[in-house]
């Protein structure tokens, strides 16, 4: 397997000499201002990776791996309009370096060039399986945004929703992006069909992992300040398990603490981590979060390839989820 | 030749049958509204009629009509939040009727339901092709919005800037919906392009012909107000060039009437209009309009095809460049 450092330069790379010099270049800028913040290239990576475990010439996959990156970060440039975000990598979102308009209109064409990317995979056989499969992933990831939208209004959302609102919104574009890889490697729909559950339920277990961070990580290892998406009142996996586990009064409590936005954000966020505490709901996290990423082994282990590739990725994800908290 | 509003008809009822009940309903409630405000759906039904050209099956090309008319929607979403448009076809623009966080979403979803449809074209060989046609095109639409957002603030717009612009924004979805046509019915590259050159000059000719229209159409017929373009001081063909034909005086009255948003329209509408007439500005627009008429005509002889077929599309597109003014 080559190493995942090679995987990340090579990307890197790829990105760098790809950079979007076309006209209008009002259009172009915020697309190159996304695409140089960096952030983790987790998915990309993982698509080369994928495809490394079928082929050596992973350069063939880097149109694949690129398409990926352009539709994600399309969906945050235009995820950060409809959440006011203020900052996006520790940097400016592109709707305030920029304008919500230039936001809108370079997110569209990210999202056409996702397309395009991906019409420039060399060698495989199987590029209307692509297509389908990328068409069908997208669709969710705007229909998991919705739900997310929706929740922020509803006070009945179950675990389950959540879940699914998760797997939609995030995991299912890593579940693509190992699925086109395998399909980029010209290998049969059941292998890519695999490496497809593998990626979706890893990316659920990535973004349980997130919320437990976001609460319970450290600040200088995570990179960003506790308590945000308690702050922002997110019903995240820690909330609503609390909902499910707490006493009558303290789901009172907790509800109320969520109910608007608060002034004194330090008091809140002490307050709400001591009922997560009580219910010992960090536990129940990293329980659920390990059982995600178990299902993800498991699926792994039906693909026909030699056990030390496979344990190359699971090892690679591993580092991703035992993070200390 | 199958009847115009036979394959209207057609279109109508795959667009009444492919109704998105998915869920979220709250990201498919914009899209079915946007669709069920009808429109003249001429890209569609161009494409057919081109399919027509080749082949009697035309419910083979329905799904690349469909294609066609729901990205046009998808555009006209996101343009009208950025223009701040109250108005889409006489009723609330969606961003109105919903909001511009549910107009954004679903613009996307419709974009990504675009290459869906695609992908479902039956019985062709050119699916590759006809991915990469649809990818150049649709980002030269983004490009041609762009240009337009950016001609707002710039005075040195020259004509032909303003084609290429128009050429990008509007007239290249109808060339690749034809070229798509082609390529659907499994006909030779060569035909497509042809097919491409008349749709893009023939929609050159009704930009041109609506910037006439706008300020020298019947109301009644047009079925609009009269001016709106001068009032939103818009840099059209007819504003072009009068700047281009005037003497320093009026080109100075123009450019003040054009500075900003002004109080009394009416005066402004007449004012300009006057300058227009002054200048025989109508004529020249017209003798364009007929330029890029020919051109498109041109494209389509070359097509080795019965005479009496492209007749039929000359005289389809006839009747949309020849209303009375």
């Amino acid at each position: 397997m080559i190493p995942f450092l090679d995987l990340q330069e090579q990307f890197d790379k790829y990105v760098e000499t790809n950079v979007f010099n076309n006209q209008p270049s009002e259009l172009y800028a915020p697309v190159n201002y996304i695409l140089s913040l960096g952030g983790k290239r987790l998915r990309p990576i993982l698509l080369l990776m994928a495809y490394n475990l079928f082929e050596e010439k992973v350069e063939n996959a880097l149109p694949a791996a690129m398409a990926i990156e352009v539709f994600h970060n399309f969906s945050l440039i235009h995820d950060d309009i409809m959440d006011e975000a203020e900052l996006r990598r520790g940097q400016q979102a592109v709707h305030k370096k920029f304008n919500t308009n230039d936001a809108i209109l370079s997110g569209d064409v990210m999202l056409i060039y996702a397309y395009k990317y991906l019409s420039q995979i060399k060698e495989t056989q199987y590029l209307p399986e692509i297509y389908n499969a990328f068409n069908d992933n997208a669709i969710k990831v705007c229909e998991g945004q919705q739900m997310d939208v929706n929740f922020e209004t509803r006070d009945d959302v179950s675990i389950s929703e959540y879940i699914k609102m998760i797997e939609y919104k995030t995991s299912v574009l890593i579940g693509v992006a190992m699925q086109i890889a395998a399909l980029a490697a010209n290998q049969h729909k059941i292998a890519a069909q695999h490496l497809y559950d593998f990626g979706r339920n890893m990316g659920i277990a990535f973004q349980i992992q997130d919320d437990i961070l976001d609460a319970f990580g450290d600040p200088e290892k995570v990179g960003k300040k506790i308590g945000g998406d308690i702050i922002q009142n997110k019903k995240t996996f820690l909330y609503l398990k609390t909902l499910e586990k707490a006493n009558q009064e303290d789901v009172t409590t907790l509800t109320i603490w969520f109910s608007k936005k608060q002034e004194n954000e330090s008091a809140k966020v002490k307050a709400v981590k001591a009922l997560f505490d009580k219910y010992d709901i960090k536990k129940m996290a990293l329980a659920m979060m390990n059982e995600y990423k178990e299902r993800a082994f498991h699926c792994l282990d039906q693909l026909e390839i030699n056990s030390a590739k496979k344990e190359y990725i699971k090892k690679f994800s591993l580092n991703l989820v035992e993070r200390e908290y």
